[in-house]
């Protein structure tokens, strides 16, 4: 079962806005066992939009296109599809109707323009909008589905939770799908290629791999495709367990959507312990992080973000001789920075980061990327020297925040 | 002059990435004057690359793929965009040293996987990698432009920013273009509409405008095509500077890529004056948003996450007795925190922000999304109650943090 996503209109074409329709559709679509082949960003003509429809349907099964459907004379999408597929646009009272009560039920002026969105194709499935004006269609044709939905996110979420993905469910045989997610942390992706090449080799032809990474992490992504979903589990989870033991939990920081900083967050959850953080160069980036998880506040006591030597001194008690003599960049202030946290904010753990992030500020002896960072808990302290070698502010950051987590999580499950 | 934006691989087509490549590559190529007239994500099969290329070139000038171009077996597509082009691969010695040089400066081992990256096809003009490993490919067929690139964003952004954009220039005939973008904060698009109509409603045919919202600033975007740059320019520039004069600096914070962080650091330097945060449920958003920017030692002194009570106590001495009378999400609270901040931390400007971020923690009192915040300097405190009434904890930061650093632009500039 393959489907296709099309999008309609000038938005996404002109870089104003990201589409992350596809993304969300795309997941769902996978869940249910259906593959996107492609998807495909095309103009408002109609000759743009019949050749994108002629394309997908030489091969999908599934066409879902968003966009193209509002009120003004640019949105020719639902005119295409009716000529396409051989019929004609009716008023559709119990439309017009629909549509009068939802403007009137937010104070919004009934205008001519509506009754244009009431004007709908014969010959195919009409679904009423719950959230917004433009109704989606369902076509059929030579066993192929094509459907049309608004482009405003959650119109389009609403119609595929209430509507649509049932309704394919139903439509279509779907294929037993399964996937599994393996996040790695701290290997680079040709490493983890070399590492686990004997596993990759010795695939089923019906489990591919797929390498996704990103800073300081690569996702081993595993899916299975067959008729017995039992099967297909049991069988991808073994490769998985043999993926993991080979890495081990060193390399791997979980699985599915897990983030360090979720990770962790359970890991002082289960350990009844807090956490704070006392950042330099990383300016809070990982107190941030830490934050951006709802219910932090549990475990995340807060943090300094000492970016002047002075505060470094008055907030955390860094002694002059040590700036002095090794410099904020140092081995020896981290040390103090997360020794000091622990002891002023009584918590369990720290993280203490403090670097050059660039573009500028390195010497030969510091160039740009160079970041100490230290974790500690009540009974130790434990030092890495990151060294990026890369001038780019933002990912020195990102960098140096990944790996100062990864530290924080191999402090508490005694990795360090 | 038409492109088409390709990207291959199966991260895009199983949701598992947003891409982001595609809308920073549509809006660089609208920039010179190159229409994007489709983008197509295809799966890392040879027959599927190979239908896109096909499909691409029937109608576009340019193809620029990105993906497809890492060291592990499912990245095909240099094999098939030789095959595509009718030629093979060589091994070139001088990318292999470059790639080693590149890895060695970083510490990362030669592992033989890196030996496949050098070999590329001939009959096309290599780029060598400055930020990462995969070379970027430049083909030419019947006065046709198909260029590789890797899918890493930093690495294909220095690609087009060092060398495609420049070639792709000089290679076509691109008629003159000049943009000009204003960017508001602090007032809804209908509303910037309404102020703006006679502006817009007399602009000249070959100057367009465009409204580009993101989450508490619109970006007003005027494109001017023609053949003449410096008339383009010049008028362009008038009508800027009339919707300038229009809304006035309290609601526009600059122009071009300037954004809240760097013009509170301009104004800041100008000033010769320092700044610190305090922050609850931002977490650290804000000073990361400072300190993202080059050089915002010299006027960010650092900052507190006070999460909890306790440190908002121990460490900005807010009163118990007002944490227990007005609690922790209080105009209060704030203004002690905001005038802590400038008394212990000796700086000339403070933000501080407490709120309730979601999706959980509110009260009938206190909905999710109740935010107060304070900035000062060492002669006035102004508080600000921002209700988003929304359960996105993400957006809720955002939009606190946005709303916090527009408030200290203002206060800065005598506009509070």
């Amino acid at each position: 079962m393959k489907a296709c996503l099309m999008t309609i209109g000038d938005e996404i074409l002109i870089g104003q806005i990201v589409d992350t329709n596809s993304v969300w559709m795309a997941q769902k679509l996978n869940d249910l066992g259906i593959a996107v082949f492609e998807m495909l960003s095309v103009s408002d003509t109609q000759e743009h939009i019949v050749s994108g429809l002629d394309r997908a349907l030489a091969y999908a099964d599934i066409v879902l296109i968003t966009g193209g459907l509002g009120p003004t004379k640019d949105d020719i999408t639902k005119n295409v599809l009716a000529d396409y597929f051989g019929t004609a646009l009716e008023f559709r009272a119990d439309i017009y109707e629909q549509l009068t009560t939802f403007l009137q039920k937010r104070g919004v002026a009934v205008v001519d323009a509506i009754k244009n969105m009431a004007m709908l194709p014969q010959n195919c499935t009409i679904f009423p909008n719950q959230k917004g004006m433009a109704a989606a269609m369902w076509f059929e044709k030579d066993d192929k589905v094509v459907v049309s939905m608004p482009g405003v996110p959650y119109e389009m979420i609403n119609f595929m939770e209430t509507a649509i993905l049932s309704q394919l469910q139903q439509r279509f045989q779907l294929p037993a799908i399964y996937h599994h997610t393996t996040i790695t942390v701290g290997l680079g992706e040709s490493i983890i290629a070399e590492k686990i090449s004997p596993i990759e080799d010795s695939l089923p032809s019906y489990i591919k791999l797929a390498y996704l990474p990103s800073l300081g992490t690569v996702r081993l992504r595993l899916s299975a495709r067959g008729s017995d979903y039992a099967f297909l589990q049991q069988t991808t989870n073994d490769i998985a367990q043999q993926i993991h033991d080979t890495l081990t939990e060193k390399y791997i920081l979980g699985t599915g959507e897990d983030k360090l900083e979720t990770v962790i967050g359970q890991l002082l959850l289960a350990n009844n312990a807090t956490m704070a953080t006392a950042e330099s160069c990383t300016g809070g980036q990982i107190a941030q992080k830490i934050t951006s998880i709802a219910g932090a506040s549990r475990y995340f006591k807060g943090g300094f973000v000492v970016y002047s030597n002075e505060l470094k001194t008055q907030l955390l008690n860094v002694q002059d001789t040590t700036l002095k003599q090794h410099g904020a960049v140092s081995e020896a202030t981290v040390i103090e920075m997360a020794n000091n946290t622990i002891k002023n904010l009584h918590c369990d753990y720290a993280i203490a980061v403090s670097g050059i992030a660039g573009p500028d500020g390195g010497t030969a002896e510091k160039p740009v990327g160079t970041i100490w960072i230290a974790v500690a808990n009540r009974q130790k302290t434990i030092t890495q020297l990151l060294q990026t070698a890369r001038p780019h502010r933002d990912i020195n950051i990102e960098l140096a925040s990944n790996l100062a987590l990864n530290q924080l999580r191999k402090l508490i499950l005694g990795l360090l």
